[in-house]
């Protein structure tokens, strides 16, 4: 917005209505979430609508049946019946979720729009020869300061639920803090991380069978923690995973609710559980590690680890690393 | 529905305004679609409603800036403002989708009501022990007859995309169909199942190391069979994935578009990649299997499997196949 004389609300209001679409760059979440491209006085602008959730409060549902407009059934058959209507429009209960990026570059058009998702495999020697170098690079230039800063009790100190140093074996030490994305009191939808001190390991890539024992007393003490802290989960009620590819290349384990809807974040191909990896790994002759085995995952087709490794490693002949 | 005096549209539609809310069964798909119990004349109704998937032809989409109602900025930051608002009611944009049961008994209650879910960990003894002869029961009774008549060719002989009957190993052979989710059209969410022929793979718990080149090559063939039939889908767009537990016992694969919104169907826990599967049998001892493995996964709380095996398992002293 103008930075030079701050805009209130009401004008702020008066943008929306005076967008004029271009084109739709994306459409996802099932259809429920819609972006857009489009004019606004001289400049571009994104748009995303989204649909609301639906109310819960006993005061807002209660009257929703008897005050839906155009209703129209679409069939029935036994006890079953389906229809289409339009929810009352009203302050209370609105049913879209509008975010306005304005002015928006170039650059906000390529990250908002629609992008293709590839499955690639990732073999033993394309991991060694392609992919290790490229996240090498990846874990320079500092990026990895702001999980230093944590662990090392700089930043977000306060936020830590458990801090174990590992006692005797400081290599086997693990922090376990809130998700960002966590509200940090709906438990069915809790979203913890833990974050291991020892940093020599990039990813789960970097996993021997020697490590099982210890991840395996890690999943026991991050769960009896988290089920001390929040009585009313039961152990039997958090899922523990790791993505790969990681969006940070410092090994960490995601800890939810296993009542969390899952979406793309916990999708096979993204999501590896740690349970199933542990015993993937115990599985392993003594000595091996995941670095010895096929990865098959999936990549946004402008994720800089496509455009940089596997789009290229794709067009060669041999299409060593592409997923066909 | 009255079976004896079928009803018109008219009627089928006058009775959403009489629904009397009870209570919430259930809110999911992250909040956008609400179940409710109430009552509807002298007996009880379900009825679930669901948000729509937003329009996206440009005639709808155009107007949907300036029109929209109760429009409400929520805050703004530099280049980003937030908002919420309402679509104007219209039968052309309906926001919401109903279902209606009616009259519903216990039993649609319960199959609607909020399930927990559980996270357990099948070791190889509580397989052996407990869930194999669960399973052995699942697959008796007839349940699997619908899977023979596809596979011996006496139902959906018309649907089937790829018929390999595996040439001199008999045992290799599988078929490839749609599945009864797909709408056959619509490539970003094609969906499609290879069923094996042999019928001694009761789920990916009996697959072998010895299996992955048969495997492999199956892959192989599904692939090209797919991109082939649909060449706009490419070969590295294909996501193939197993679930465990499945939904029934005869070995089957799931091949899904890259670009299908992953749901709980995909979720780690559930969903078990196919190449990532062989990549775990390939490094496992010669002569060893799925069998000898433990594998941790989620269970509905409502599930027989949970009820009947690790629900009584876990309340168990020794606590033998609970997920703590």
């Amino acid at each position: 917005m103008d930075k030079t004389s701050p805009m209130g609300r009401e004008e702020v209001e008066l943008l929306i209505p005076k967008f004029q679409l271009i084109r739709i760059l994306n459409q996802d979440q099932a259809g429920r979430r819609l972006t857009l491209l489009g004019k606004l006085q001289a400049a571009e602008a994104i748009m995303v609508f989204e649909r609301t959730a639906l109310p819960t409060s006993e005061a807002l549902v209660s009257p929703l049946p008897s005050t839906v407009q155009y209703l129209r059934n679409l069939g029935h058959n036994d006890i079953y019946a389906w229809y289409l209507a339009s929810s009352p429009p009203s302050a209370e209960t609105p049913d879209l979720k509008i975010n306005l990026i304005w002015p928006a570059t170039q650059r906000h058009v390529q990250k908002y729009e629609r992008q293709g998702v590839k499955v690639v495999t990732e073999t033993k020697d394309v991991y060694a020869q392609d992919v290790r170098p490229w996240v090498e690079k990846q874990r320079g230039e500092g990026r990895l300061d702001w999980v230093y800063n944590i662990l090392d009790g700089r930043t977000e100190v306060e936020d830590v639920i458990l801090r174990d140093e590992g006692g005797e074996k400081p290599d086997e030490g693990f922090l376990l803090l809130p998700d960002l994305n966590w509200d940090r009191k709906t438990l069915p939808s809790l979203h913890l991380l833990a974050l291991v001190f020892r940093r020599d390991i990039w990813s789960l890539r970097d996993l021997q069978k020697a490590h099982v024992p210890w991840l395996t007393a890690m999943r026991r003490k991050i769960i009896d923690a988290v089920t001390t802290l929040y009585p009313s989960v039961g152990a039997d009620e958090l899922k523990l995973y790791m993505h790969y590819q990681p969006t940070y290349y410092h090994f960490h384990v995601h800890v939810v609710h296993a009542a969390l809807d899952p979406g793309a974040t916990q999708a096979t191909g993204k999501a590896f559980g740690l349970e199933n990896t542990l015993a993937w790994l115990a599985g392993l002759p003594d000595g091996a590690g995941l670095a010895d085995v096929s990865l098959t995952y999936t990549l946004g087709d402008r994720s800089p680890l496509w455009t940089d490794v596997f789009g290229p490693l794709a067009g060669r002949a041999d299409g060593r690393g592409a997923g066909a």
